[in-house]
């Protein structure tokens, strides 16, 4: 297939597909279940770096032995509003689902919650977990590091993760705000894209290895860092979330994190934090829904750039998109669609789409 | 003078001349003592934008009623870990002073916590209150919102105010990180300085009143619009921020928050957020202090870009600025010579230079 070739799946069939594969691999029917949703989840709300094209790379470690299945989460300490816990080298999505369940229930109960986990595995979109708390009008946080990528502000060593926050904020008529970014100037899979496509790529996205900035993806692979979003700003938020969730659990952090996609037989020690904000606390859910509202048509009745058609909430592109998936399906694309044929001919497990 | 002519002024005059000015304009001596300290630490620390600079907005505000002197800090809804605290238009630095120390105490008994503060007025440097996390070996953070200024990234219409975010995080032997940012792409005061010196400004930072990247930092006193730091991700955090203190205190957010140095008489209704997390929680104090200073020494290892002589961490400028003007003394520029001396003849406080 060329690498301009594109099919779409609809959401069921991929949500069955998943759970073949997940299951085929030693994945308990449970945990398979949760793995799923967030993957398909992902995909739905067009993170397509984090969705379904990183299948192959689970199904991998999960033979490799990277990702855990026989591994419980375990409460290293429990105080209450706090907890740290350790997640075996297990299923990252499993693992961060279980954690942001604890946050909302401790928030439930104290008001706020922070829950912070060790040893996890890459958890996949970080909203996922955060959007739990908006059916419990809570505000809720996920937070994440992850292996070295990015060069400190001034450096060009990798010393900092693409780390990744999300926050999401519950509204009333209007769609929640949700919040949910990396700290690179770009994600490490839209630079394999334009490199799949030709492209160029902007020049304030990476270095090369002799500390130049490149607008030629292919640098990445001879050495090339990643920049922060923002600056010494992002590179800053980088940091605050490695302590966040590496340092403060007790687990990896900086360069120890180990990358994604490098040894799948190796676990990648990658550390989370929730939390969550019980609105009440401050004022009513129905004052903070609709305050909310008002904040976000203030923002929606912005006169906009020449060229923009109009102003988008963070998180709203998300929602429209999954809209979307939901009725036309999610896409598949490139190289992704010979690599899933291939992981469901190894596994014998049906394909959601025609291979030729 | 000229605009070039720069005098440097002991922390203790400097001190002196503050408590001078504020108790002469009605200010008790208590929470003259507090905002002075505000002021000549946020000086001391190279944070121009918001130290010394702007004593002479603070005292026409005194004076116009803007900020109030006799209106005492309203608790509102106290529940332990969470409080939601009505600031009575008072002097900005001494609510969220006021506020900080009732968040650490918090979070000293309950592990962490959440106080939000609603009509308040200007605070100064967020990193003041988080960095008093420090002795007591917690994290903390301490958030503001701030009348509007920013565009909605594809707009152009002033829908964010320059809200900030500091978050002081206790270190070893290495200096604590200290990440303190506005969500704008460059502070005000850095255009206005560059309009006084007939400089140009990079294009990132702002647009004209059509929408158009403009590098004349003129155009912001001809509707210009300032950016977010980060593109939509900073825009985004903007949001976020005002969503943590404008919105949940129950106070004013987004384009209701009134923007300093505007109406002298009119109260900002700033809203301010500051929490604290108790590291021992997770892991010992000694364990994290140890863990962040390999993380530094890990950054600090960074080999650098041309040109560039060493990475900094977050915050370490500033403890390195404060080391230089504690020995030579804080640097007092341009229009601020004549605006503290008017103010001095003004109010008959002896000037801690000499005016001429």
């Amino acid at each position: 297939m060329s690498p301009e070739t594109e099919v779409r799946v609809s959401e069921q069939a991929l949500r069955r597909f998943c759970l073949s594969v997940l299951e085929r691999l030693g994945v308990s029917p449970g945990d398979a279940g949760v793995w799923t949703e967030v993957i398909v989840e992902t995909s739905l709300r067009g993170v397509d770096s984090h969705g379904i094209l990183v299948l192959p790379m689970y199904a991998e470690m999960l033979e490799a032995g990277g990702i855990r299945v026989d591994s419980p989460v375990e409460v290293i300490n429990d105080q209450g509003s706090t907890l740290l816990l350790d997640g075996g080298n297990g299923i990252g999505s499993v693992v961060a689902n279980q954690a942001m369940d604890l946050a909302l229930d401790r928030a439930q109960k104290f008001g706020l919650s922070f829950v912070s986990v060790r040893n996890s595995n890459h958890f996949g979109m970080a909203g996922f977990y955060a959007m739990k708390s908006l059916p419990m009008a809570m505000i809720g946080g996920a937070f994440t590091n992850a292996g070295p990528a990015i060069a400190a502000w001034g450096g060009k060593t990798k010393v900092v993760g693409s780390n990744a926050m999300a926050i999401a904020i519950p509204a009333g008529d209007e769609l929640p705000i949700v919040f949910d970014a990396a700290i690179g100037a770009s994600a490490a899979a839209k630079i394999f894209l334009a490199m799949e496509r030709g492209e160029r790529i902007p020049a304030d996205w990476m270095i090369d290895r002799d500390g130049q900035p490149t607008d030629d993806p292919q640098k990445l692979f001879a050495g090339g860092v990643l920049l922060p979003f923002g600056k010494h700003k992002g590179y800053g938020i980088g940091l605050i979330l490695d302590v966040l969730t590496g340092v403060l659990s007790g687990g990896l952090f900086s360069t120890s994190v180990r990358s994604f996609g490098r040894d799948m037989s190796e676990p990648l020690g990658i550390c989370h934090s929730f939390c969550a904000l019980h609105v009440e606390r401050f004022i009513s859910v129905s004052q903070f829904r609709s305050r909310i509202d008002e904040m976000i048509k203030n923002v929606k009745a912005s006169e906009t750039l020449e060229g923009v058609d109009r102003v988008y909430l963070p998180g709203e592109k998300g929602f429209l998109t999954r809209e979307d998936r939901k009725l036309n399906g999610i896409p598949l694309w490139g190289k992704l669609l010979s690599d899933l044929a291939n992981l469901a001919r190894r596994l014998s497990v049906e394909l959601p789409f025609l291979a030729n």
